[in-house]
């Protein structure tokens, strides 16, 4: 690696006040994570690009202040009242609110607002400081016949925040985003919807210092979008964490739930189990939105034990064994780690780059134990728990992987994931700046039509020239996993990445 | 206990067939399971009575064969016209299978039939063969408006096989209790709804045999009514099996679903996870017959190593003492054993005369460390899974019962619980005969209201003389318990049954 070699500009300042790039950036406006030197030479090479074509940013960055907007669809009088109810400055009916919270981090979004459009806008955004404020917003909307949306995290990529029919947003992150009650006995937090998770995982994990409780807490749940997502999101949209293996998805950490409807208020029981009949926590559970507006949330807590982590990676010949020793590490009752994951090949490689493993000790060794770039696969993770319990998991895991032609290769490799484990999606703007398109998407998949469905999706992907696929599975049942395809590509038109997407989705759903 | 003491003469013949009693009596015709000589004198000392009470029984016993049923509801074209779908000998309109098929085994019924009474019953009982059968009778009875019922196992407690309206009753269990495929790589069995338990653990267990499977399996799901209830059950009425701490309850168990409902077939999907909004699984899980018939099922599998299974027992001076052993094991993340069971002071009393463990040297040596008969709550269960995972849950637990103040007394208790388990209900009918009514009550609770809870109710029935409460846990989530309360009494009619039952649910409920 020379000393002199050229690294592009990146774009390393914050995002004008009010613009369209601070809508779309991802996280803090003040945080970045450029690609490294190893990254940048492998989109060099995929692209068939130069250091020229790096002169400079070639899309439009966005950074021009939100200024025009369609005109809004409700009446003044209907803002007025909800002015009147839940305070004046708790009503945004400015082009810039109107556009951020009808926003979600999709590529489509980011390309449309670079460019300065922006269609599917709020009439209104509004930031409730309570149930109650809640309860008097619906109330009025119900009545005028107004649409209701719900923002939180603003993490969405499922185009959720759009309004079509424009109407209210209710943004729940500003004011609703208290720790109402921890309980130390039943293990569970009580919290308002919009409170984001390191906000949420921090007061757990000081519950001693803050709550004189007992024990350390964790949540258990961090989803990639962890720092900029909110409890309340990761109930009403389901989802899985990093952890999910462990601590399970999100929908296993509700114990109850209190919605706000127009036809009144719903609180669901806050048993552990119930056997009388269907149960309404399971109805809500992923709503979007759809049935009410979440204001309350009763979800598990775990303890805290990171001094009792064991640390581990592994390196496989093949993707087939490293998906045949998870599926023997979900089926086999020895416990299961809570972080798990394994990389295909062409992910492995680029795993290997990022994290500054290609060419060092650990890369040789694999290299001359025969493991082969192009290949091999690496899987990474950690236990969890009580002390004897994580280390036996280890032990356990060590065997199995054995047993599939897997070799240990100390935990250095699931450290530096974790270390930069939130901050992978900061890159996807420098890309973007140069034309250079990353996004994802991810199928649930049973043991006995994993290697079906990598095959045909990875096939579909990689018919497209010059086109990265890189595929992992990080949340493991006993019944199977999840693909997490990443694709990395240049498409001329937003309609020729739709198309694509489109593609991918339908070759999953074969 | 001397050699010549007056023991009852327990009925000991099966019921007369197409009587009554062959409808109400709990399981096989010709098993029965006899209150021990402990129990028959607690029983006397409980309840003031003495051999002479004994000589005969007192009660309707129920033996006359069933003749007369209110007239049929439906039209006989109705029958002719299903009979023609199903086949005639698949269609019974006879008194017999009229009542038999519109009753479950609650305390009400049973205390009915042995007076001859059967009001609410079906019309006819229908047998199908297969799904095919199902959508036909279906299709019939929506055109003409006739109420459809199912029955599978018949252990149903809570008046679910009572037909108000009349109507058919579909009884799954006759043919539809086929085996359709284990998949040993997802670790899945897909079964037809009305197989019984003991015939699904069978096949399970012995897969490699029958399927050439690499592996022996478990369905996981032990209930009470294990023998004489069947897989479709569990499922839409929900439940718990005494291995739940582990294996999970009947929903957990459940990958996905058929229905047949007039409104044409819904199959849930199969993945191991969603995040696509709300799952139709959940809304269907426990709709007991409600949304349609559930004909196929696919549930997940375990690996089936006894030899690994660990045994434990322990004593701890007082229930609250036993509680929070239990609160610390499930919360502790050191893994959880499959049965975990504690009972309260009144049962620990009891279950050591029922497994004959009063005076022996277990018993000698508990009462020479202080556990007090009348205080001393017993803890029985065991561990399973891989041989170092279930060796260090079990270690675990050993240091968990020895912090809570429990001592361990070896795993003899839980081998003599684990040898009679499904066989305690055949005593109701003996004591039943005598006009000793058994019957049970559980309620989910929260580890923070567990002990009020238990304190009311049990109040609640030691408010009445005479009569006995037993109370266990054995069903432990991170945030609560079960608790189960057995009472044992006299009672002069029905109506008084029936106000004293509502009492314990309203006492609960409080």
């Amino acid at each position: 690696m020379a000393r002199n070699e050229f690294e592009p500009d990146w774009i390393h300042t914050p995002p004008a006040e009010g613009s369209f790039r601070s809508i779309f950036k991802w996280g803090a406006p003040d945080r970045f994570k450029h690609p490294n030197r190893r990254l940048y030479r492998l989109v060099k090479e995929t692209f068939s690009l130069t250091d020229d074509d790096f002169q400079k940013q070639s899309i439009p960055l966005g950074n021009e202040v939100v200024e025009e907007v369609p005109a809004m669809k409700i009446p003044l009088s209907a803002v007025e009242e909800i002015q009147a109810a839940v305070g004046e400055k708790n009503v945004e009916t400015g082009p810039y609110a109107r556009v951020k919270y009808a926003s979600g981090k999709t590529v489509e979004e980011a390309s449309q607002l670079r460019k300065r459009h922006a269609e599917k806008v709020a009439d209104a955004a509004v930031h409730p400081r309570d149930a109650m404020d809640v309860e008097a917003v619906l109330a009025i909307c119900n009545a005028r016949h107004i649409p209701i949306h719900a923002y939180s995290g603003g993490s969405s990529v499922t185009l959720g925040h759009q309004t079509p029919k424009g109407g209210v947003t209710l943004v729940m992150s500003t004011h609703m985003n208290r720790v109402l009650e921890i309980n130390e006995t039943d293990q569970t937090v009580t919290v308002e919807p919009g409170i984001f998770g390191p906000d949420l995982e921090q007061t757990l994990n000081d519950a001693p210092s803050l709550f004189q409780a007992e024990n350390r807490y964790t949540c258990g749940h961090f989803p990639q979008s962890f720092e900029y997502s909110t409890a309340g999101g990761w109930v009403v949209t389901l989802g899985s964490g990093q952890a999910s293996t462990y601590y399970g998805d999100a929908k296993d950490l509700v114990i109850s739930q209190e919605y706000i409807t127009p036809a009144g208020r719903i609180r669901t029981h806050d048993f552990p189990a119930s056997a009388a009949g269907p149960d309404l926590d399971s109805v809500f559970l992923g709503s979007e939105g759809a049935f009410g507006i979440l204001v309350k949330l009763k979800l598990k807590i775990f303890r805290y034990m990171p001094e009792n982590r064991k640390y581990f990676s592994f390196v496989f010949p093949s993707f087939d064994q490293a998906v045949n020793a998870c599926r023997e590490i979900s089926q086999a009752e020895a416990g299961v780690p809570s972080v798990l994951r394994i990389s295909d090949a062409e992910e492995t490689d680029v795993a290997l780059k990022l994290y500054g493993i290609e060419n060092t000790l650990i890369d040789r060794f694999m290299k001359a134990r025969g493991f082969r770039p192009g290949e091999r696969c690496l899987c990474i993770g950690h236990t969890e728990g009580e002390k004897t319990h994580a280390r036996n998991v280890q032990r356990s895991m060590k065997k199995i992987a054995k047993q599939q032609g897997g070799m240990y290769i100390t935990g250095y490799p699931t450290r530096k994931w974790e270390h930069g484990r939130f901050e992978d999606p900061y890159m996807r703007e420098d890309l973007a700046d140069f034309g250079i398109c990353i996004d994802t998407l991810e199928t649930s998949v049973k043991w006995s039509n994993l290697q079906q469905v990598y095959r045909e999706v990875r096939e579909y992907i990689k018919s497209r020239p010059q086109t990265v696929c890189m595929t992992h599975s990080s949340h493991f049942y006993p019944q199977g996993t999840n693909l997490y395809f990443i694709f990395i590509a240049r498409f001329e038109t937003d309609a020729e990445y739709t198309a694509f997407q489109r593609g991918v989705i339908e070759t999953i759903d074969r």
